[in-house]
């Protein structure tokens, strides 16, 4: 099965560090798969909380996670620190589609994958437009 | 952006059922999206260790994640259980693709994905040959 | 330092199994000791679901932790299932103690500790009395 | 129930810095209380490995955890980061007894609590008696 070419730092816009926590690192004595994906949710909603896109316990709308994949190309492991970078890769009426990038020491990603939000209504959780300013802070990063 | 088609239960070959925990909710009252990852990991590991093939602390070779990728369609919620499918995808020379699909009450999936594993060396972490016993166990849920 | 007793099954009221997963294995091949207090929280908050006392999401009052401690005896290791048992210790006004055992294949508690919960408004997240019906649950169980 | 006094910034030694993750934010919308026990064993394993005691996956001895309890006094929130500060409070034969503080922006603890290891042989997971150089470091900090 082929792989994915490695990322760059250079292809990421907004940086987000991130501490490792003792637990993250697994039987095999790395970070385990599934942390990575808690960096991209960080990342993202981190990010968009500092924008003033969302307010986690009262804003509307808010994103939900559609969609989410990861590939692994080096091993990560506590107690390092790591750089999570973010880009936006692609732009829908109620849907964002974030390209995410991990990295240790290297100009390399250590792992890289993408991340899919659906913009919809707090309530209803029903998909909405995504509002002017969000589209505005998002194409800012494309 | 197109989604793909959503699993049911005959499209997976073993189950495996976990229990969910009260953390798993996250903000918005589900259970987050990393979770189902480890759902993933537990359902891969968890069907290789009962098999005879995998010793987590002690065996060689050992099987390391370099890809996964998840699409949700339905939310889960702390305290249900879920069931989750597995299937073999595709077994290439050191490497093994599995389809993986996570149920609620529902025949169609909350949520499937992919998991790649690749089979590597204790010690060097350089990938080996699939094991014949391992092919033929992983051949007969494929 | 001495170490207090351990407990046996017989010390408990109420029973929850939990299934472990791949992640919960730390660097030292065992469950991590976070892993025990995310069942205490599982434990307790799913008893008081199914017992009608807790709507997560909607209900009124709700209950945060206050305080917790755990003692570990035993390694526990996945993929083996726990089983984890309650009792309650001490009701106050608006508090309430709950002993926990976490017991693997033995009769005597792998780890034990307790738990309080603090019945708070949902809004403004200060003590209230505990409700009459709650308090009748939870005398069954002591 | 009696509640112990609150620590300051003050009664600590070692300090490490720590993110906080999206998915530490439970149902009620503030970081779940076994995250806490993640920051103390992340805190007491990182600065044992920074000053040299510890090699997580080849030293010998080790240090596994045998207790542990957390008092919980002011919520935390994704995305704001937390200070967690260290001593040790009491040194046996083979154990050793961190007092832990985790702050936000204040100067008394959001949480507090204590966690217990016990040095081992890394094979046998027998009691071992500290190291003499582990002894001077952690007297540095009592």
């Amino acid at each position: 099965m082929s792989r994915e070419t490695r990322a760059t730092r250079s292809d990421f816009k907004v940086w987000r560090k991130f501490t490792t926590r003792w637990a993250d690192n697994d039987a095999y004595g790395h970070v385990n798969n599934t942390v990575y994906y808690a960096w991209f949710d960080s990342a993202v909603n981190g990010w968009m909380v500092e924008q003033g896109m969302l307010d986690i316990m009262n804003g509307d709308p808010i994103a939900l996670v559609v969609e989410t994949r990861c590939a692994y190309f080096a091993p990560l492991e506590f107690p390092q620190d790591v750089d999570v970078g973010l880009a936006v890769g692609e732009i829908g009426r109620s849907s964002i589609r974030y390209r995410i990038g991990v990295f240790g020491d290297a100009e390399t990603a250590a792992a890289q994958g993408e991340f899919v939000h659906v913009v919809v209504d707090r309530d209803s959780r029903r998909p909405v437009e995504i509002p002017a300013d969000w589209r505005r802070k998002l194409e800012a990063i494309s």
